[in-house]
């Protein structure tokens, strides 16, 4: 293949687009605002028009363009390509975004949704890369998932696998969001580490943070985690609270899909080894005796361009494979 | 291929032979006892021997052997053939248990652990027929496991997949014979349910397993089940405390690799519609209203048979992928 891959990140609020050669080395990328009021035709120009002008602008044409990998939120129908929903993409209930990209553009699509891109991006190229048996966690205003077995990903029936925020691990828990209690999701998410924060001194707990939450009218996770850093008590507590979730998500998903490797991103992770540390802390508390475990817990190295490296890599890995 | 299949399902007590033809057609089935305390050498070729008069029984020679399929207990190297260790076959540490058969008998083997071995019979043939993603569940003395994913058996890093029985479902909960708290084994096996009845009885809690307890010196498993379903209350709880811990496995193995089908195996499925209909209960009570979730939850067809057909089954699906 001599010609270049497009690789794009469809989110609520910007897409990010990036053009690669063959090695998946970034020739150029840019980030637009998705407008997703204005619906999903609108949308499908914007993109396609921003990767003609990307493309024009290195002074390459559309012609080179050997595949384009698009990411997206769900759910949806990974095999055909469609958008079944989105919360952030209100617009796009069953939307065939593949079949429409791929009809203005006039070059095989493949479509991913947005953790399993991100997770492919890291397997290929970034925290994964060498392994073969990976699981990718994203810790944001939710917990998303991905999951690599044997060097393929992981989409179960209807595309309902590595819901992983969602593995409850407290059967009489916290309610979380999805309407289940005790999921990981409801301890570990960020938001869900904040309000566990804002709780506990709206109970009256003694804390460095009801300043925070006086002066500002609430406590964001990042306050949570530089309050923890800075020694406060119950900032602690809430932290190695998160750390303990994740630490025995870890040990679940390794007695499931067996990985050898758990990479953690999302915006947590700018918390550094007051995180990393504190999960692989739990996980051995948690794990068996029985054997070694040889389990790597990382953070995930590609940043936000996860999406549009994993996008581009999907698309060079179903051309290498003949799917396309 | 117009040869013939042969399985071997090496158990502790017994081994288990069965020759099929090309359509996993059962020709003839034998089994004798493995007598693990002669050591390796001699248990491989008492297989080899009986397989041999198997095939001459029904009038075959050794020579229309296609390819062999063993199944064995673990922990063990699959890609390699070996057996680590394994619990019932003390005399077995590191036995290259393939290579030895394959000496023996001069044809392909193809190596799988028991577990996963009768997963992938229930897969082909049994209960998981027709799907592409499943997960397979034994419930007996301990629990085990298997997972398809995709149409393949997930063996994850060093074959440390489908461990599904140590899940941690409560993180401070009983202590399970694996070293860790709270594993869906400690509640939810054969003997884990025959324990906590007789720890609540021995607490006092009334029940008409008190009489059973008092006279035999032990409740069985099948002894709650049958009083469970007589309507002693007692048995119930623990009955209904089993289904609760298998319904959870179930929405975290859905949220996991998403099957479309989980069967369960093993002695406890003579429980019958008291089990499956519970543990269907508390799997919807646990599971997202997010969306209507079509999991099904059923059990396996082929009883002990699973593993000869399962091992017999993989030795046609590597000759058929050319692996062989």
């Amino acid at each position: 293949m001599e010609n270049i891959l497009i690789g794009i990140d469809l989110g609520g609020t910007n897409v990010k687009i990036g053009c690669f050669d063959h090695e998946l080395k970034l020739i150029a990328k840019t980030s637009v605002a998705t407008k997703a009021d204005m619906g999903p035709e609108v949308v499908v120009e914007k993109i396609c028009e921003t990767t003609e002008k990307l493309l024009a602008k290195n002074g390459l044409s559309a012609d080179v363009i050997e595949a384009v990998g698009i990411g997206a939120p769900g759910p949806s129908n990974i095999a055909e390509g469609i958008i079944i929903s989105a919360p952030n993409l209100p617009k796009f209930k069953n939307i065939p975004l593949r079949k429409m990209i791929g009809a203005r553009l006039g070059r095989p699509i493949v479509f991913e949704n947005d953790a399993n891109a991100a997770c492919w991006g890291e397997y290929v190229v970034g925290a994964g890369k060498g392994v073969r048996n990976m699981v990718f966690l994203t810790l944001g205003t939710g917990i998303g998932g991905g999951i690599i077995s044997n060097g393929e990903l992981v989409h179960g029936f209807n595309d309902n696998a590595a819901e992983l925020g969602h593995i409850i691990i407290h059967p009489q828990g916290r309610l979380c969001g999805c309407g289940q209690k005790g999921c990981v999701e409801a301890y570990a998410s960020a938001s869900s580490t904040a309000a566990r924060a804002a709780e506990a001194v709206q109970s009256g707990a003694k804390s460095s943070l009801k300043k925070v939450l006086d002066k500002n009218g609430e406590i964001t996770c990042k306050d949570v985690f530089d309050h923890s850093a800075a020694g406060d008590t119950l900032a602690k507590e809430i932290t190695d609270g998160t750390a303990d979730a994740l630490g025995l998500l870890c040990v679940n998903m390794l007695h499931v899909t067996g990985p050898q490797r758990i990479v953690f991103a999302g915006g947590m992770i700018a918390a550094g080894d007051l995180l990393l540390n504190r999960i692989r802390h739990f996980f051995k508390q948690y794990i068996w005796p029985l054997k070694k475990e040889t389990l790597e817990i990382c953070f995930a190295t590609l940043g936000g361009d996860a999406g549009v490296i994993g996008t581009a890599a999907l698309a060079l890995h179903d051309w290498e494979q003949g799917k396309l």
